[in-house]
């Protein structure tokens, strides 16, 4: 049994995309630098996720109109020197229940896999490091030394045996090595308590030198001020998920419904 | 695999019924609102949903008579000017997990789909402020702008980029907003620590206004007192399951069983 | 898919029989009652149920012999003046998670309803008073006016309208009223925090008068001693099932495994 | 539906094996013993397991190499003096829910019985202490009086009456009991909170004894340093678990992904 639900709005056919997840996660690095690539980039979508797995809720958006929670698939075509097909994975949340993420990961990719000949995957993340820096460092981490190499060459910090991956950024980099896609997993220093623009500018420009391709990133500034804002809902409805847990899951009275 | 058993009391036909769910949540505002038009406008209760997502007890009832955890679908034919045939979702419950609540409102929601054609919903609730109010107001959300605009011919307050809905009242609105079905959420405004009548009374009289029919709320207060009784015997087992959930569901010790 | 695997040991055959539940609870009232019963009548052991939802463990008894999380049916033939056959559900343990525990009792039920025609339950349990008490009252709920009458009958007393019944107890009264098969829980008056003999003992009188048999009540004391000892190493294994949970069930390093 | 992924990597044929399980615990005393008897005796790794239910994450390794989560299984055939086949269940995890812990435990077990004939099994484990102790004792308990007197025989220190064995360590003796496997728990005295060499070294003595084979410890410190550090890693790791469960498993913002 699937535990998405998929609706697409495109049959495309790409030549070996390379993956790119980048869900909610820490600073929302990630997803500030996906979300900012497709809207530069001018991004195609063509696949809509729905899943039970994900929080039992819908976000208000500008006028009072109701959003779902979903995730998003989004393609380009011959991006950079190395015309490079690319296929985004973004969305406003990730699964709750850690079961559900391995499963949901796991189908997600299936998906993709039954359109796509998929060779390598890059996920994209933020690390927390408690403490305001300088200058912002990228970390990474991958399935084979191979990867590690161009990482190296592109200059971003190998982590070395220090904890691991959590969430779909180490999902779907663990399915992929089972099936031999190669994977690499970049994290953008971050503090992690707002909206990381500057992480996510530093992820950007590492992931344009691995997939040799130019972005003008003058507007990310801008964008970052729009997740902020969105940041500040999630976190409001993060409170209430966790009343609710703390009281067990069972308290019905405090929730709207 | 269903994650709902429905006892089917009557096979009816209504004509494109608007659907409105009012499950217990903050303040028990859409609840009450509900149970009062289902009593003055004497509804009939024309199907019983159990499911063992509900919390795992009974309610001890008058004279020691227990009741089962439960969702009721109501109907109305012919309501008000517009002659609109309505269909309510009350109960005493909702489901405890969080992906038990998508799947629960998904498999509630294709069972009304197989039976009636719906374009129309409501879902109720209450919306906690934390202070009180003199006059209470009336928070509305929707699926689409069209909805957007008959809330706020009604004077209901729009929310805007300000969180989510979260339980059976947003994941409804979600999960109709995929199958094109208009809906709409208003929110009474409450302090959410007691069984608020008043706030019922206000979302009553705007759901007149949006449905063209009249009520008499002089039972309300009344009504309002038999639900506080009610609700103090829930936060007595809620209290019950959250002693439970922290010590991880496994203080068999401490129950009654 | 059944969440119960069941190990039939005889195959019997019963006129009518009468279904008591009391697995582990609040004061192991009802569970003490029960093995009492069982032991100084001789009920029969027919069937033994295992299920993935029992917790993940095994105890360790006299001698290191290690026994596992059970559920057990034990008959009576012919008991008392009406010759009633009866049918005993005890254990060492419930399920943990509330949906599971909703699922078990369904399971066990439909597993009992085809083997037996029942018209009659009685779910055995305590209920903390939080204070010391001179002489243990009894408490009591039922499904149907009727059995309150005979509740009365027995100068037990009777809830109204205060909170409700959590777990099996609970959970066999709602699914049997579904059927039509009248169902009445009693609870023994307990502080909860200890094994109450005395608690079991009044009950065990209750139980006797509605069902008309006369029983010793004199070893009961002895057999509350063992009871206890388990209920230690229970306390002991609970602490380490709460210490998971506070880790977010994640803290593989600090359990035996 | 199985909740296990096997790769099997060599089809091998055993003489009725032995199976020892030695998966995460208590101070890592089973898997530290097991891991150390792989690889001093060279066992054959001949099977890979994934599951859903194993935390959502992967490892960040040497050089930034990633590890999936993961369950092993490795043979050694005609060990010691019996001329003993042995098959060892390791890895970096066990399943994080409580009823996945069951349901995995049994696929496993069930994959092992398809394929080979086992009459007799070891489970290792740990045992905290809570104070530092002198001379390390290794505990045991089984599944039949015959099982306990080879232990005794073996100097092992029996159990009796505390508690239980929680975790695969448990699930596997009692699934093992209900199949007629004679299985035992071997617990090494423990303080718990770190990756203890000499536990793991008392243990692997008695299991000697037992399966009447010899090993030189000597490079059993060695591998301790490197356990620790592995220890060191899934302790950040499972810090992260703890805060995204102390906030319901909500907290998309705070972790990697």
């Amino acid at each position: 049994m699937k535990t998405i639900e998929v609706n697409i709005l495109e049959e495309i056919e790409l030549d070996n995309p390379i993956f790119i997840e980048a869900l909610p996660g820490i600073g929302h690095v990630g997803k500030l630098a996906a979300d900012y690539m497709i809207d530069e980039l001018n991004a195609i979508k063509f696949a809509e996720i729905y899943s039970p797995t994900f929080p039992p809720q819908v976000l208000v958006k500008e006028e009072g109109i109701i959003e779902n929670m979903i995730n998003e698939l989004y393609y380009i075509e011959n991006l950079g020197e190395d015309d490079a097909d690319i296929i985004f994975l973004v969305g406003n949340t990730q699964a709750l229940a850690p079961d559900a993420q391995y499963l949901v990961c796991k189908d997600i990719l299936d998906f993709i896999l039954e359109h796509f000949d998929i060779n390598r995957m890059y996920t994209l993340g933020g690390i927390a490091t408690g403490q305001p820096v300088e200058e912002v460092k990228v970390f990474g981490a991958a399935t084979t030394p191979e990867s590690i190499e161009l990482l190296k060459e592109a200059d971003i910090v190998i982590r070395s045996n220090d904890g691991g991956i959590v969430g779909a950024s180490g999902v779907f980099l663990g399915l992929g090595a089972r099936l031999g896609i190669q994977g690499s997993c970049l994290m953008g220093e971050t503090l992690g308590y707002y909206i990381d623009a500057e992480a996510a500018e530093a992820l950007l420009k590492k992931l344009s030198i691995l997939l040799n391709f130019e972005i003008n990133v003058d507007k990310l500034d801008e964008r970052a001020e729009e997740t902020r804002e969105m940041i500040a809902r999630a976190q409001k409805m993060e409170q209430d998920l966790i009343n609710r847990a703390n009281a067990g899951n069972s308290d019905d009275l405090r929730y709207i419904g």
